[in-house]
């Protein structure tokens, strides 16, 4: 099993520290999966308990062993019990009146556990540190990243050899999700926003491509009931209409999100067109992905550029969300936010997922997805399959 | 698109209503997905207002058509801010001191947004009426699941044809998801709890069976990395160990939990027994879950039963879980308990998954999963495929 190393964890706790004695944090309980991973380099369940000073404790309920193997951190202790927990953390001596917890994620009925388990302290939010500390990756993080961006170059290069006229949303599905596991995908994709579920991404084709959802980009999509009325249905796909891909690689617990577009036959004026489009937009915003740069910059970039088309009509969904692209890492959802009142300012090694889509009602959509990375010459791709439009013969 | 009838919804939010008054709740706010689906019949974005007396009010925010589409509620409309939520909810003309929202899920910071949108009514924990309303299944939902199990038996004779000696778990896994995916299987599987993810199930063989993990269920397993740390590994599978397949079905939003035990050639005696005792316990259970039985008699009697038989250490997990089965229907995490100290009383119509599992440290697992119905003369199975440990030759 991987293990991150320790320089990596060492930096990363201290960067949390940093941001926690500029807001005036005493100490943070780290919990939510993806963090812990983060901060410990074990998935396994735990509390991280991080002083504002000092060495951080990693509480594990199940399985210790395992986060023993997996973690660097030198102080490490196996808590069956919240009193045990409290006792840990109170132990290291750490006065504490200002707590900070996930609350973004935490569930009212667990933040009320840790609430009458720390009387006379305020637990107060350090998500929006852990996401501004993580928005900004490590080489080492990249490293991982372009991994994951090599299996996606050949889970697009095996669309060409599967897709096939007449086969259903679902079935084109399920050869790639087989081709991502065959080769080490871990299936579950992190999404953090509260009640958001991505199953991989978005397989769709013609119409479908345009159905609005629950979900928050720019496609919707049926999905296979009402339920879970989101991504690939049971449609089959035609001649001459788009098969948009969109589909969330990963290895080693980081993920990298990506769209293509494939038509069996050659595809309609109407959609090249489009496609061109939204490669210019993505041009421009590499371009301008310099470090000062203000993230909503790119957006507004890009509905100037889809305006000038005469594409804003449909321009990054029917009916619109108000982003062109958001951070990725070992979640979906990261910061920062391209798109409408974003506050975040580009910084280098920040990792962008960039999606100009145009949907057209009852018909389609045209558009891309790469991800990149934020260098002082602008935005430098990780995501490396051809951007053109894949045709395969009817 | 398939759509929950009319009366199944009335009588569901009359159930809930009920529940609602007994507690002293005025209103309840229903959000998280899978409620959402189950009061209303969509799983579009939307907030659903119950009032005590009276129509609920389903407030949608994306896709308002699809809910339009799927939800055979009357009063349905399209709300684009928390401020056009706040209108509509207080111009029912209800008087509100006490809201019911889901604080089992909800984080602290959403929470915090409907505190400031209503003050001065108390927003109190509906959660726990919801789990009881929505343990008791429907004739209608019955069907569905019944359905979904059918799903699981052809993928159980699927696996007797592509269970090969040499092939990885992952590899063995790929098979079974896109044999699901064809079938029309969402793919992603709801559960409730916080922190706790899971992918289709576990897919594991030999010694990985028995590696411990974060996961909350009996089996473990060593997953793809340590950010996802449980299910299948990169193990190949041997002869004469198990390969426990524990996946959950699912259609139209409903799932079956069930797990068989695979061999590639003879399994060893040690094994079978295990599987035989596993067998014994199901039946006793089987016998004893009654209208009216304690869901923790049955625990006790499958702790008995593993005690008599010396497989008491092992038994649920190594470390433990204290528990034999849990409730399943939207989510795989529902109620009723069948564990220690659940204050569950079974009731006709419950659906339960019954896992009596014997893990056997750096070795494996013998044991067997279903899904039952509570009746007047028992549990019925809902899961059919052949309960005894399968063989492939080598």
């Amino acid at each position: 099993m991987y293990s991150t190393p320790k320089e990596e964890i060492e930096s990363r706790i201290s960067a949390l520290q940093s941001l926690m004695r500029q807001n005036g944090f005493e100490g943070a309980i780290i919990l939510q999966r993806a963090d812990l991973f983060y901060y410990s380099g074990t998935g396994q369940d735990a509390h991280l308990f991080v002083p504002v000073e000092g060495d951080p404790l990693l509480l594990v309920r199940k399985s210790f062993e395992r986060a023993v193997a997996d973690s660097p951190l030198q102080h490490i202790s196996e808590v069956k019990s919240f009193s045990q927990l409290k006792q840990s953390i109170n132990g290291t001596g750490h006065g504490i009146k200002k707590l900070g917890m996930e609350l973004d994620v935490l569930p009212v009925n667990n933040f009320r556990i840790y609430e009458d388990l720390f009387p006379g302290t305020e637990i107060a939010d350090v998500s929006p540190l852990v996401k501004i500390n993580r928005m900004v990756k490590s080489p080492y993080e990249l490293a991982i990243m372009k991994r994951a961006a090599e299996l996606n170059t050949r889970m697009f290069s095996f669309v060409l050899e599967v897709l096939k006229e007449g086969m259903t949303e679902m079935e084109l599905s399920a050869h790639l999700e087989a081709f991502y596991r065959q080769n080490g995908h871990q299936g579950f994709v992190r999404v953090r926003s509260f009640n958001q579920e991505v199953f991989y991404g978005h397989v769709m084709s013609g119409s479908n491509l345009a159905v609005p959802s629950c979900s928050v980009g720019p496609t919707g999509g049926p999905g296979t009931n009402a339920s879970m009325p989101q991504g690939a249905g049971l449609k089959p796909i035609g001649r001459h209409e788009p098969v948009s891909i969109d589909y969330v690689g990963s290895v080693d617990g980081y993920i990298v999100d990506q769209a293509r577009t494939f038509y069996v036959g050659e595809p309609p004026e109407k959609f090249v067109r489009a496609h061109n489009v939204a490669i210019a937009i993505q041009e421009a915003v590499v371009k301008r992905g310099l470090p000062g740069t203000a993230a909503e910059e790119l957006y507004d970039i890009s509905l100037e550029m889809a305006k000038e088309a005469e594409l804003l009509e449909g321009f990054q969904g029917y009916p619109p969300v108000p982003f062109l692209g958001h951070g990725v890492g070992l979640e979906l959802d990261e910061f920062p936010v391209i798109g409408r009142k974003s506050p975040h300012i580009l910084q280098e090694n920040m990792v962008v997922a960039i999606e100009p889509k145009f949907i057209f009602p009852g018909e389609g959509m045209a558009g891309i997805e790469n991800t990149f990375v934020v260098t002082a010459s602008g935005l430098k791709r990780i995501t490396h399959f051809d951007d053109s439009i894949q045709v395969v013969p009817c």
